[in-house]
């Protein structure tokens, strides 16, 4: 079958269907997404060798138990334990392995192996094209889960990139009061079509200094997290879903002096992500750049790469 | 009267004695404490000029309407601003003064002047020598107000100098799977006698790495930070204590990945700290190192700046 890979650079490659393990399902990749973790990946970031890609939809092919899911539409969790209650502990298992991240080869292929625990259903009333999104969204609703975001509450969400545009629709189910402060012209009018209140960064003023109870660092930029700390209030919460190779300069006594808590904040459950989606409370329409064919994965991640992309998709080509 | 007082240089000057602002309180101090922020002024930090000093127990001489306070101990709030319901709130008013730190004239003189709302009265069963240790408890008390401890926590604090021996003692009333991790064995073996477990941290393992649900960084060094990272678990809580000039360096990409909440935590409210005081939960015996005359001021800073000073105090001699 077809595989992207990447040992020292990224190739596409014709290898072995893998062969599920004990609990396993196998599962036909439909529609898969590419993230920026895929592109810091291809610059080294994690270490990781193999087949990469994490956001998938697919459809069940072979099943070690729950016969009745072959034939139908799964997500799935991307972080790989043994099942423990504590969903939060199994996702921050030492010594779990992630799904085309870390000791397991992922979904940009024809076919991949998850356990059978770690697969949802997808709803029908939920396509292929949104179903891509779940990944992301669960982690949009994972700050829901850390935070207790009250109805009143000034929600701040930085960054319009496709995490930001999720983040500000899951923030404004909680609050109202939440703003999605970017400076993407196109991006914040895809952002107000769907009911998110939206502010342009050079309109920020004086006023919003220290004017916000929560503040979400979706900007992907080590600058990211000053930029919050000017605008949350004393004693607010910052939730930094920015990950980058250089650590921002935080100045800490200022973060002492107004009791700041700073929430860092990654993955989340895939239900309640499905279940937006489902009811309609959340659209990821219109957040699809690019769909290739999984053949013309290089190119795929070329476009994927380019400044302002919100999603590339690989399309598994029917068999 | 005499006043210890901070321009380019510590002095002890004689100046008059200060006029009551409209609802203050005349105050006598009685017993004052030097604290590392004194200490921190004196090197120029806050900017602050003018009389030092914000931890003491004093007497209420002239009391603008409430009489009956005339004659009876009290400690007080160093915050000043317009009262709000939301004691958080008027802490963290960013237009307050802030007794001896911040445009406000401290309590290292004969007598000082307070907003009759910040006034706390202490019990008959609080000594001069414990009251004056309101200030650096209610701290350690905020910590239960942002952070919620349950009973099974593992919790760590770092650091066995004042605060972190405070800490440990109030986070042991939430915990018993409390522990203070230090380098000073007087020190430790003060915290143990108040039934407080105690590491020495070279006695710390890889066991530990990652072990602790809240790790509270009263170190005051820019390492504590790093040496608390290292000590939580994923998921788990920093409640930051400590402000220094430099920042320390931090991984942020770890605090997201393992969903580290980092929590920034300074002063709190008087009440609860005198509570445990007048109970006996709390002990403050044998933290005094040395008792100095308010007139003998400035050779009392340069003991409170010695290494390994839990507390010098001052006294207003007997007028």
């Amino acid at each position: 079958m077809k595989a992207i890979r990447f040992a020292d650079e990224l190739t596409i490659e014709d290898i072995p269907q893998p062969e599920p393990g004990e609990g396993e399902a196998l599962i036909r990749m439909e529609l898969a997404g590419i993230c920026r973790t895929d592109l810091e990946i291809v610059e080294g970031y994690m270490g990781f060798t193999g087949t990469l890609g994490h956001e998938f939809v697919g459809t069940v092919v072979e099943s070690p138990s729950d016969e009745e899911l072959i034939g139908n539409r799964v997500v799935g969790d991307i972080n790989l334990a043994p099942w423990v209650e504590d969903s939060v502990q199994q996702r921050h298992d030492p010594d779990r392995t992630v799904l085309g991240i870390l000791g397991k080869d992922g979904c940009f292929a024809e076919y991949l192996t998850l356990p059978l625990e770690n697969l949802h259903l997808v709803p029908d009333a939920v396509t292929d094209e949104q179903a891509v999104f779940v990944e992301p969204l669960a982690a949009a609703c994972e700050i829901l889960e850390q935070v207790h975001i009250q109805p009143t509450d000034h929600v701040a969400v930085l960054g319009d990139g496709r995490l930001g545009l999720l983040c500000a629709q899951v923030l404004s189910l909680a609050s109202s009061a939440t703003v999605l402060i970017g400076k993407h012209r196109t991006k914040l009018e895809l952002a107000a079509k769907n009911s998110v209140r939206t502010l342009n960064r050079h309109e920020l003023t004086e006023a919003d200094h220290s004017n916000f109870d929560v503040v979400v660092d979706c900007t992907g930029q080590p600058e990211g997290l000053e930029a919050a700390l000017n605008l949350v209030r004393p004693r607010g919460t910052i939730v930094m879903k920015t990950t980058t190779a250089v650590s921002p300069k935080v100045h800490f006594a200022q973060v002492v002096i107004d009791e700041i808590t700073l929430v860092g904040s990654r993955c989340g459950q895939f239900q309640p992500a499905l279940d937006l989606l489902r009811r309609g409370l959340v659209s990821v329409d219109d957040m699809i750049d690019a769909e290739y064919s999984l053949k013309d994965g290089l190119q795929a991640f070329e476009h994927a790469a380019r400044p302002g992309m919100l999603k590339v998709t690989l399309k598994n080509d029917p068999s």
